[in-house]
């Protein structure tokens, strides 16, 4: 078995560009950005054209390189001009075809080149402080990166963030909710590495204050008046913003448990996890033979930027949560998923997929104004069963109305659409064209890998990294 | 329809004997008294025979008679003595054949004569407030009823007690746990009405102090130190003593929505419920047609004195309830019944007899120090899917060992008679004969008229007052 320094190394040499790497990747990227630089040039007011972004930084991972060029306006400009003017420039430039518009606060451009896609977003000629779009803090932030850290902990922060890919929490993206390339290269800045990291991750006891520039030395109090007692890392050039604002509890703590299972048997598979999916025939057969209780929802196409639609697809999941508690249905686990193109899912297991015919219903407390109502409706033997009184209450046995979670589901939704209780973009698709599946039939209606894989982690129940390095070490007792 | 007045009167007409009748009963009670005295006199010590109960306090309910005659021994005598005395000597009097050996607190004996059944009961000639056996107190409580009841008031306290019987709740003892002969005289007394006493009960509100002598009058708080908050009615020669103490909340609160329900619409049904049970084959159908959930332990004969027998009965069917929330059954209804002859029975109606094959298991906290030793556990596909992270727990999806209530049932009896959890006389027939029986099984298993009333009552879940009441009101409205 390797030792841990040994495993490091081997992640580095896998994630660390060498030297020449780098110079190869930076004259080509320079290229682009000149291209760029002329084209905005031409413009009539004074812009600037900025690589930013990991590959200026430093901080980039070895081949899975994104390449990040901004496009500096003045603040006098306002938001619809700096961005129509990006989008006509780009796609005058490169052409088209090659141009794919995009959204985050704002629109941007991803330009698909031979051997590299290029996000060409425009943001403000901002002062600190003074943020006319989120995405002005970006040069400042690269600022930051190329003037503080020493190149040891550059190449920290990519052993961080392949880590944080390695186990499903990288990105602050709404699909996500993780840890941005920032945040990550924050953390390399103050732990000093990312096996120092990892071992505060694995004893992490909130509320952790994580505050580079020292804004609130001594006055933590304050910081945690402004960003309360989680996971805080304040921004380096805004103290007002908390870095880590976009990780949620769950991929949080998704980095404490991986972390302290690496230090407890450090393994390759935490960086890069080898995951073997099911088909979908497999899981069929898997569902039906151990009668996994499983309900689905499919939805067809939605026309929306990625946040937009994982924002939706999430908040749709939530209000599903609640619509099958409501129906007394017990929802064991929930996800949603989409391919960000055709097909959308909100799955769940439940206890079981169909109900009791007859439910406890509790009445009025004996001394209640109500209790004579209640025997006028009850007591002639309008109920199942009752009612009767025990202790101060009154009861009944009442005959559900619905006992099949797919028909309740079915009615249920038609009910929150009217009603507006779901987000718009998903309410569309499923007064149009949703499906409702059980069991078997869900694999049955999916076609693809992506989807494949997503249902097959769901069946599975644990995270990628922990089937993997689990797998692997089973793999290893047995040799 | 008749005025409450004309309901009240009729029902009067049905419980108050007339003069003649009574001057018949008082008659032939005082002769069988006095045979008894003659028999005791011949004891080598001075004993005092006399007629107590509700003939004695002019209370009885017409045609429903039972008779109570004391032996009163000085409070020298041990309780054995006394009671195998009285034993001796009555069964010597009246002949073994007629005589049924009885036990309250001490041993008594029921003679069965033509025309009444005649309870003789061992007692101590003790002092107010310095009682050697629980039987002391009724001579005392028989000349409080005597001295301070008017004669209208005696005839209240039957309706109050015929009442009482008609909705289920009359009676001290275990199996009951409602209102004693006592408790109903002390109302009327108190309330100087069965109306008044109803108006009363239909607007109660805990806690309600009823304290005939005054004894805590301008100390209320002192009362209730004594006896809490609940339902209480002061002993008028006991300061010490709740006479309400085995009123349950549950009977208790039996009286409080019959009465309302009377006053709302008054019914002779309420008196006298007249109710029309199921035959076991109809029940059966019932069941199977309606597929209640039913489950029972059907518990061969018990060999001890009724208020031991519904003790332990009671007590059993608590255990069985917690048996049965262990196992995650969710049990809606449980009720314990016995002939106190050859057959008991617990019977519960569950959501559901089978459960899912899988349920969701929480594990540790993710900062827990168990984190790793659950990982090692379920990470490797131990658990039928997970371990994963939401929020800041670990979970999984385990596979139960038991689905059938009835298998689980089976065994976790088992655990517990061994363990010694369960009342030891029941124990004893749980662990030799028992049965469990599942839905239809039931009734198909049970003979008799009484087991089928219980099991009838049991699957209407109405009380009967209200099944009688709302019967007629439901055949008036036909009319």
């Amino acid at each position: 078995m390797k030792s841990l320094p040994e495993l490091l190394e081997e992640v580095k040499v896998r994630v660390v560009p060498t030297e020449r790497e780098k110079e190869k990747v930076l004259t080509k990227v320079e290229k682009v950005r000149l291209r760029l630089e002329r084209a905005f040039s031409k413009l009539p007011y004074p812009v600037e054209v900025l690589l930013q972004g990991s590959v200026a930084k430093d901080t980039w991972l070895k081949g899975e390189m994104d390449v990040d060029i901004f496009v500096r306006f003045s603040p006098e400009l306002d938001k619809e001009e700096i961005a129509s003017m990006t989008l006509s420039t780009v796609k005058k430039l490169f052409g088209e075809r090659r141009c794919v518009e995009r959204y985050a606060e704002h629109p941007f451009v991803t330009v698909r080149l031979l051997e590299m896609n290029v996000d060409v977003v425009p943001c403000y000629r901002s002062e600190k402080g003074e943020w006319k779009s989120a995405t002005d803090r970006t040069p400042y932030h690269t600022d930051f990166v190329l003037s503080k850290l020493s190149k040891e902990e550059k190449n920290e922060a990519r052993l961080i963030k392949r880590f944080a890919k390695g186990i499903g929490v990288y990105g602050a993206e709404i699909k996500v909710g993780g840890f941005s390339g920032l945040l990550c290269e924050l953390m390399a800045h103050h732990f000093g590495s990312f096996l120092k990291m990892a071992e505060a991750m694995a004893r992490l006891r909130l509320p952790l204050l994580i505050d580079p520039m020292k804004y609130y030395e001594g006055r933590e109090d304050e910081a945690r008046d402004a960003f309360g007692t989680g996971f805080i890392v304040v921004d380096p050039i805004d103290r007002k913003r908390n870095v880590a604002a976009a990780v949620t509890q769950t991929k949080l703590n998704e980095m404490v448990v991986a972390s302290a299972a690496f230090l407890n048997g450090p393994s390759i598979r935490f960086f890069f996890p080898k995951v073997k999916d099911l088909s979908l025939g497999q899981l069929k057969r898997k569902i039906l033979a151990e009668k996994r209780q499983l309900l689905a929802i499919q939805i067809p196409k939605i026309e929306a930027p990625p946040d937009i639609l994982w924002g939706q697809l999430y908040s749709a999941r939530d209000k599903v949560l609640t619509i099958m508690k409501n129906g007394d249905f017990d929802v064991m686990r929930i996800a949603a998923w989409t391919d960000e193109k055709r097909i959308s899912l909100i799955v769940m297991e439940l206890g079981t997929t169909i109900l009791p015919h007859l439910k406890l219903k509790t009445g009025p407390p004996v001394t209640s104004p109500h209790t004579l109502r209640y025997l006028d409706l009850y007591a002639g033997g309008g109920a199942a069963a009752g009612p009767w009184i025990q202790e101060d209450r009154l009861f009944i046995l009442a005959r559900r109305r619905y006992t099949e979670a797919a028909t309740y589901l079915k009615k249920a939704i038609k009910e929150y659409v009217k009603a507006g209780a779901i987000p718009s973009l998903v309410a569309k698709e499923l007064e149009s064209g949703a499906k409702i599946l059980v069991g078997g039939e869900i694999p049955a209606s999916l076609k693809g890998k992506d989807a494949g894989a997503f249902l097959s982690g769901f069946i599975d129940g644990r995270p990628e990294w922990m089937r993997s390095v689990w797998a692997e070490s089973v793999r290893k007792k047995r040799t």
